[in-house]
């Protein structure tokens, strides 16, 4: 199958903000070329007018809890422990994993409408997760939810060397939910296993204040960082999702182990967990990567709310509006999500690439007047500008219609038995 | 022309929450019916299948700077001095009437497809202004954007007289720039129109810490709000936009003239100014509108991320995601703006009412799955959600496109000659 793509604007994402008039070639899964405008009208199995719009690399959700969508507007405008303990938990717990396949499959239609075209997961069940994102069509790469209360180290080991031989769109990166959620013992069965596998690991690391305090009463004045890496959790690298408490001695711990680190402005906002100020890690260096965070907490899956309030709290809390550069922040949405998920392929567009394609409508009014077609996107760009999202080589959503193989009034109709028999 | 919406979920704001089931009618400009399903299918015009889609009042935009669209993106990610000094004063000291005119209708395009009925704006030509909106079918309510540098208290008073007899879709409330832009005999010279016509004046007010702590220099240690109440500019109500830094003492006094506020946090954001926690307004009963600001500033006209805003800030500032429930932003969104407005058959969805009504879009994903509508709304919702906006009773933008009685391609070529030209 081969796909060409004319008329377009490209931002490749390879060579900072520089956006190209040109034409995408896709043959299957991956890219075959992207520049200039280019004679080679036959051969095509179709030939798709960009129409002067942009085509730009799909955005990287890069932490996420897809199933929790049966729990969006359910108890929110609570405070955080009756959200947790009242709301969250108990329905919790009566999830089976076929619920979790099907619940999932809501949260991959609106990443679609969200231009995305990977996520960052970490939930209960990882087989039907998987399922629900292989037949799907698309990339998911997942990480331990692990706790004193779920999951196993020897489950989690086994879920490491399968689901990354599963198939083109799942992969597994060790990880565990929290300092707070986990005994040392169990802590200390991670490393090992991060040890025998030189694997990365991944984590909720300083969400909240509390969180950062009660681990130093526990451990010697130690932060969930120092505590963690001095169990050896991190010695092959990993990193951390929210971090918005973290230390400079905490900071200089992720750039030795190279370990990225995952904002989730909205949800650290909506449940008044606070607001990270990205500039610090990034000018240490940190690769970093933005998520949307499960949709109980947030409650939109929604890319380009993510990026304004990235900006926004650089801004706000530098009380400076020359804080933080668009361009850094779309970096961080789509170059920088795929590196901290080890998608390597999924990056930048350029020839041999994995071809995970997004066309951004700039014939909207909010792309109008064009001074700055980057600045555009990132300060007054929404899901209304996504006009195809393409993963692996295949539109998956178009024009408002999803091409996922399945009739999505039955997925949700699905999902919404679930939800009701949780209440 | 009769219209029926059938088949729909129906929100009319009225009383609080409730949702139900039914139909509306409209008559030319306004509500004949909103109710339950009635057995009424003859003599309509058109009868339109809902779809258990939601109908529920237009967002009112409660401050905005239309024309600045051809700002957008243009000089971000600057300090606020360079901001003001080297990109937007230069520029604007150029714009014509005619400039004017033509941008502003890009403006309108977006606001369309926010599903945004009517906005409160301030810029520089009225007249011109109050044409574009006109022509368009869009509410504007103008008030006057008064300074030592721009505008006089008699055109003021002209536009007083003749916009509010315009046409069914301008009004004209007085008003000036702010206090640090006005000299105190303009300013006595305001509340002198105020004192004549019995009128309420807005302005911007408060909207960083430093225009506070240089008018309390200026004045005796008084704060804008207290100087420009000395001067008895708020005799007749009126009110202020952004408020971000206003005493407990100006809350009194805004409380005393039954003044309004008008909150904009992403331009807050944007430009560093800081987080308005509005729930001691809404405690002290003040009524409250949400405003965009203009496209220079935010830079999207888009009153979900202001709704989201509004709610992130509370629940930041007070530590509490209790902080500010949905329900009560959605009335700032739609009834508390129409109140500031003056706009007093715009506010709910009732007979009699104005027929400025939209329609939101439930199946798609981000609205999924339903536990409550009206918080999935405020805080999972986007412009993709908007479906349809009629304004006075016709249709100006469905699925995707807009009736304006123009070629939009047309208008953004118009405005972008303009953009280039005042580069």
């Amino acid at each position: 199958m081969r796909t060409r793509f004319y008329n377009a604007k490209i931002l490749t994402m390879k060579d900072g903000e520089e956006i190209i008039d040109g034409e995408i070639f896709v043959k299957d899964d991956h890219i075959q070329y992207v520049g200039p405008h280019k004679h080679e009208p036959s051969d095509f199995d179709r030939q798709i007018n960009v129409n002067g719009n942009l085509l730009m690399p799909g955005f990287k959700n890069a932490h996420t809890h897809s199933a929790m969508v049966f729990l969006r507007s359910l108890a929110d405008d609570l405070p955080l422990g009756s959200w947790l303990n009242d709301a969250v938990f108990p329905r919790e717990a009566k999830l089976t994993k076929e619920d979790i396949y099907h619940l999932s499959k809501v949260a991959i239609l609106e990443y679609l409408t969200s231009g995305i075209t990977a996520v960052f997961e970490m939930y209960l069940t990882p087989d039907s997760i998987a399922d629900a994102f292989g037949e799907m069509g698309m990339r998911c790469v997942q990480t331990g939810g692990l706790n004193d209360f779920s999951q196993s180290v020897e489950q989690m080991e086994d879920w490491y060397l399968r689901l990354n031989k599963k198939d083109e769109f799942n992969s597994f990166i060790p990880g565990f939910h929290a300092e707070y959620t986990c005994s040392e013992a169990l802590l200390m069965d991670v490393a090992a296993l991060a040890h025998k596998y030189e694997a990365p690991v991944w984590c909720h690391n300083s969400e909240t204040k509390s969180e950062v305090e009660s681990c130093k009463q526990k451990h010697d004045g130690l932060t969930p960082t120092q505590y963690l890496d001095s169990l050896g959790i991190f010695d092959y690298g990993g990193g951390g999702y929210h971090c918005v408490y973290l230390s400079d001695e905490d900071v200089e711990i992720f750039k030795k182990r190279k370990m990225g680190i995952v904002t989730n402005p909205a949800s650290n906002a909506k449940l008044a967990s606070g607001m990270l100020d990205v500039t610090p890690f990034l000018e240490a260096g940190i690769e970093m990567g933005i998520g949307t965070d499960g949709p109980a907490s947030n409650n939109c899956l929604d890319m380009f709310r993510e990026m304004f309030l990235t900006e926004a709290y650089a801004k706000i809390r530098q009380s400076n509006a020359a804080a933080l550069d668009a361009a850094k922040v779309l970096h961080m949405a789509t170059v920088g999500g795929a590196r901290v998920m080890n998608l390597k392929d999924c990056d930048i567009l350029a020839e041999g690439k994995k071809a995970d394609i997004i066309m951004i409508d700039l014939k909207k009014p909010n792309m109008q007047l064009v001074n700055n077609i980057l600045k555009n996107l990132v300060y007054a760009g929404s899901k209304d500008n996504v006009k195809m999202t393409m993963i692996n080589g295949v539109i998956k959503y178009s024009d408002g219609e999803f091409y996922v193989g399945e009739d999505i009034e039955k997925i949700y109709e699905k999902a919404q038995e679930i939800t009701d028999r949780l209440k």
